[in-house]
């Protein structure tokens, strides 16, 4: 049999994630590929910085994109800073709070579980009592904006608790970064990553990193080296630095670091403010037509994310089918329910360049005629 | 300060990699984004398992592209396949070997060496003296095709004895895949990495990757769990495999894949065996050009890999003015030399769409009037 040229369909992604890619992104991943250490490409890499460092709202130095999804860049926060022995706390309310649980006891680490329920932020009172209760923890690990269920956590409050016992942040900002206010600085988080495919609107596979000054002392006084040779960032760090000769670490990522400029480039033109309006709008008319079809949300509102609407899917409807009705009549891709919300929910993503009134009116209108 | 959208100039490249992406590479690339578990995405990434069993030339079931660069490949291996404790025969005849002891270290193993001088391929009376004197050795790892220094080393010959001696191997076939032969099945390796960004022509960012039944049957026997997470490979293969549900893992880098589709469908239509000879009759253009400027090869013609010339730069000559001087008059991109040849060598690529008469014409003419 032979294979051809695979030719997608155009699809309008509100899943959660990857979203819509705005065209000018696409455009620029298809830019002609130069060479990882040509002098134009370390220049646009020194811009990349700059223009991550405005999304994370942060000075750090060391603010980059590893070269791989979201995951490796959790990955590339624990392995820096976890050594074997060390007592993280991790706070636990979706599928990625356990994968933090995973990373810490990969690492050689002893995770302590904040459990909250699924659907919830993580509660900073439980957080401070496993603060006290472990005196010889050295990080608290937590996710902002649970991918999983739509909840977004105070990270301002549970980083001011981290540094009253003495902890270190490590932070999912997956898909928070570009949707909902994120300040590193302001809030002085320590490690936080993200993902290039959720509310930059960029392609899937780089994470955007950021390590304070702080975590950077931690991993300079490692003991033991990191375990892994990919995600040690004191090797990267050299390729990034900026500062006289690059020195070869991997083969960066060429074109897809062309789309994520594309994508931050836009973000600035906007603005964040901006950014962050036009979600929290886009989720009202979301909202206020899935309560018309009699739809609820899985979150309260206080804490409701407005670029995921995890919402229950309603008594008797079969779930696979109505996905599979939206994605084959009308090109619309939501989410399945993932973990514990599994055949109970539906993800609607509002990320990035999905958050539109076409958008928001499409799948409204789709929903309505499907769920008839 | 605005930072506006980066428009790279079309160079040629004819370095260690990236190489020349085929604009068919680049044009599939930026085709819409659908979802990582999209029934249709799901469809292309059978066939690029397909496509990649092709290229291996393996009927191996595991056959995926790793979510990041080679390294992230040559990583997948050792920390799946190494346990702590365990020791590991590694063959060292460049930057990329060296590379793999560390991997061997970082997983907790025990690395033996196997030195050869840079420049030549491994030596299999070596390998065999250290097999011998390791009788509890698990593991053989070698660079088939060392990117450093051009030297091809006998893959066959090593893997043979590596089986006499009851070790798997581990093989980095990051410039060897598509320009010169490798026959996984036939030659019986256990664990095969690769890079998107050689002899596939393809963008960097990808790491095709094959498990022999062997290697899948020693993961399955660990007793301790795979340090990385985003590397465990046997979380991958339940999103990989196939058979019947995909499992969320990671988002796939959705356009980076279409990207390496359309490569392998270029191959595949070219003729493994053909691509093999063009690399070949580039190489010979190449060489009689180089001959007779005075230019002088670092590996013996038995061992040289057509793909990648490292070359002496010639006395009097100061190398980064003349790699300078093609990059800006020329758009012409050649390597600096790695490691031990740093300032003493070029890497002339000739990988892939690179692997053409017009880009030979342009780097002898290019060379001949920067090095009057």
């Amino acid at each position: 049999m032979t294979i051809g040229s695979f030719y997608p369909p155009q699809r309008t992604l509100m899943g959660p994630g990857p979203s819509d890619i705005y065209p000018q992104v696409l455009q620029a991943l298809s830019r002609p590929t130069v060479g990882h250490l040509d002098p134009l490409f370390i220049g646009m890499m020194d811009e990349l910085k700059q223009l991550l460092q405005y999304a994370f709202q942060t000075e750090n130095t060391f603010t980059i994109a590893v070269s791989a999804p979201g995951s490796a860049g959790m990955e590339a926060c624990f392995v820096n800073l976890v050594e074997p022995g060390d007592k993280v706390i991790v706070c636990r309310n979706g599928v990625f709070g356990d994968r933090m649980r995973e990373n810490v006891e990969r690492c050689g680490g002893l995770a302590v579980l904040v459990d909250n329920n699924w659907g919830e932020p993580v509660d900073p009172v439980l957080v401070e009592r496993a603060l006290v209760a472990h005196p010889d923890a050295k990080i608290l690990a937590f996710v902002h904006a649970e991918t999983s269920t739509g909840a977004l956590s105070d990270a301002e409050t549970l980083a001011k608790l981290a540094r009253q016992h003495d902890c270190l942040t490590i932070v999912d900002a997956v898909t928070s970064l570009g949707g909902v206010p994120l300040r590193v600085d302001e809030w002085q988080l320590d490690a936080v990553y993200s993902g290039s495919q959720k509310c930059l609107s960029c392609v899937p596979g780089l994470s955007p990193l950021t390590f304070s000054q702080r975590a950077i002392e931690r991993i300079q006084r490692r003991t033991i080296p990191v375990q892994s040779w990919f995600l040690d960032q004191s090797l990267v760090l050299a390729y990034w630095s900026g500062e006289g000769k690059r020195s070869y670490h991997h083969t960066a990522p060429v074109n897809s670091l062309y789309a994520l400029h594309e994508a931050l480039v836009l973000l600035k033109k906007e603005g964040l403010e901006n950014a962050w309006q036009r979600h929290k709008d886009q989720h009202f008319e979301l909202r206020e037509g899935l309560e018309k079809l009699g739809i609820e949300f899985v979150v309260d509102e206080a804490s409701r994310l407005p670029q995921l609407n995890a919402v229950y899917i309603p008594e008797g409807v079969d779930d696979a089918l109505v996905r599979q009705t939206l994605l084959e009549r009308y090109n619309l891709e939501i989410g399945a329910g993932l973990g514990a919300l599994a055949g109970k929910a539906w993800r609607i993503g509002l990320m990035g360049y999905a958050a539109r009134s076409e958008n928001v009116a499409l799948c409204l209108k789709a929903l309505e005629t499907t769920l008839k």
